[in-house]
């Protein structure tokens, strides 16, 4: 297998992205990479399975948990990914990526989670050659700033 | 409206925890609640929906997230119960229980969610008139500690 | 007693922060305050009795914290001041103020604190009429970042 | 260099931990070591330089987020030195412990720091190849607990 270009290391992403279960249920959908800033983003759309208080109609603090998580894992997956350089082949490169896994998060809830349509943005705080520590954030449609969160992955 | 007895109250509890909808989504139930101690538990299965890594077969960390973030919250409306104790009428301690909101959270993901059945319990580390900080505990059918989170609540 | 003018709360802010013994210990010293951005910065020179590491002469984290921590709170002061408004006279202002302490902190250690002269700043995320959210980062003289933080706040 | 003995490693680490410039400057003093439990505590006494608020007496944040830092490093050192086990030389093992530091940690502080004596104790989490968990506690001398904390360590 030879090494894929930006592009479609992009694609491959998307589509690991997407086919994840739980994220799949959430209904989130990666809308950005961009490999030179090393950020990340997706969205998702308010349903009724995702309330987690009837008498506030606001986001479950979980459904929050789970966009950041998930955003701030594929961000630093684009970050130890042009870490890995040159000096790793592609293979081993891939297995690394596959078995990133987030070691904690910290998730601030600033605002009620209110609103239609919800982005997350994921930037780096840190790369180096085993951690990658990601911050995160959740804005509503409104640009209400709902959440952050700052993440320690492992690769 | 009476203030209801202790069993009354839990059974109020297990209401309102199990018609939060994306509580509904992960399977979460009620398990235990524990008035004298402070402490509460729930469970669930693992079901296809939930898993954030095909490879591996493992829990995402969204569903793990949202197992403490319900678990600790709800162990500080039993904790908060209490504290507002005899001063306050029973309508204003449920409006004020119905109002506690998550502040803050880590988690702790300390091994692979692998597993059939899990239990998520949670305990008080400090009860105040305002905060509620819980821990929390996620363990599967194999006694493994699979995460851990501590949690500040407002209400 | 009468609301001071801003320049004078400034002032009272200065004196207040830097006769904290601890802070003293440390040598931190308030270099700016913005009230209407509600951000605040110190400094502060590396000195033997900061090294937490001997091999590699580097800032000890418990250093680090303590910048973070005092930063933050005392940024959170700021914004809790003008958060309180005109409703609340100064007296009592003055004694909310005084009680404010941190309820928990997520300190990010990004690279090792190499350095001769420190600049902490703090900035709000969130501004409730009990709690305040601040994030705090800490730079080198090289504009290196060495630390971020988030803390929450109860006054 | 031959590997110490339990008892000559224990007396290393105590060298160590005590000879920290930060650390004598807060007084920590290494109290306890378990190699079978992976626990360890270290304890200090109340004096002038470490309070953080005259108004209150109490001590200062960053105080308490030294010890937990220093007492929850520690402790994962023992845990790290017990799982490289026989497979690596001590040259490797100990310029790898000298290496540990701190990725990120959480403190909460759960009551104000009144005391004269405080007993800080770290147990342990997680530990894998590269990665330690830690959680610590302090106390004061009337078994209040006034701060707990959780921290990971890379190594």
């Amino acid at each position: 297998m030879t090494e894929p270009s930006y592009s479609e290391f992009c694609e491959l992403i998307r589509g690991v992205f997407e086919e994840v279960p739980f994220v799949r249920e959430v209904g989130l959908k990666l809308s950005a990479v961009d490999f030179e800033q090393q950020t990340l983003s997706a969205t998702f759309e308010r349903k009724p399975t995702l309330i987690g208080n009837h008498y506030h109609n606001i986001l479950h603090g979980g459904v929050i948990a789970t966009a950041l998580d998930q955003v701030g894992g594929f961000t630093a997956m684009v970050a130890a990914y042009q870490r890995m350089g040159g000096a790793i082949d592609w293979e081993e490169k891939l297995q690394r990526l596959m078995r990133l896994g987030t070691v904690d998060m910290r998730v601030d809830y600033l605002k009620p989670g209110r609103g239609e349509h919800f982005v997350c943005s994921g930037s780096i705080l840190r790369v180096g050659n085993k951690l990658v520590v990601s911050r995160m954030e959740l804005h509503n449609e409104s640009e209400e700033l709902i959440a952050t969160g700052t993440a320690t992955f492992l690769y």
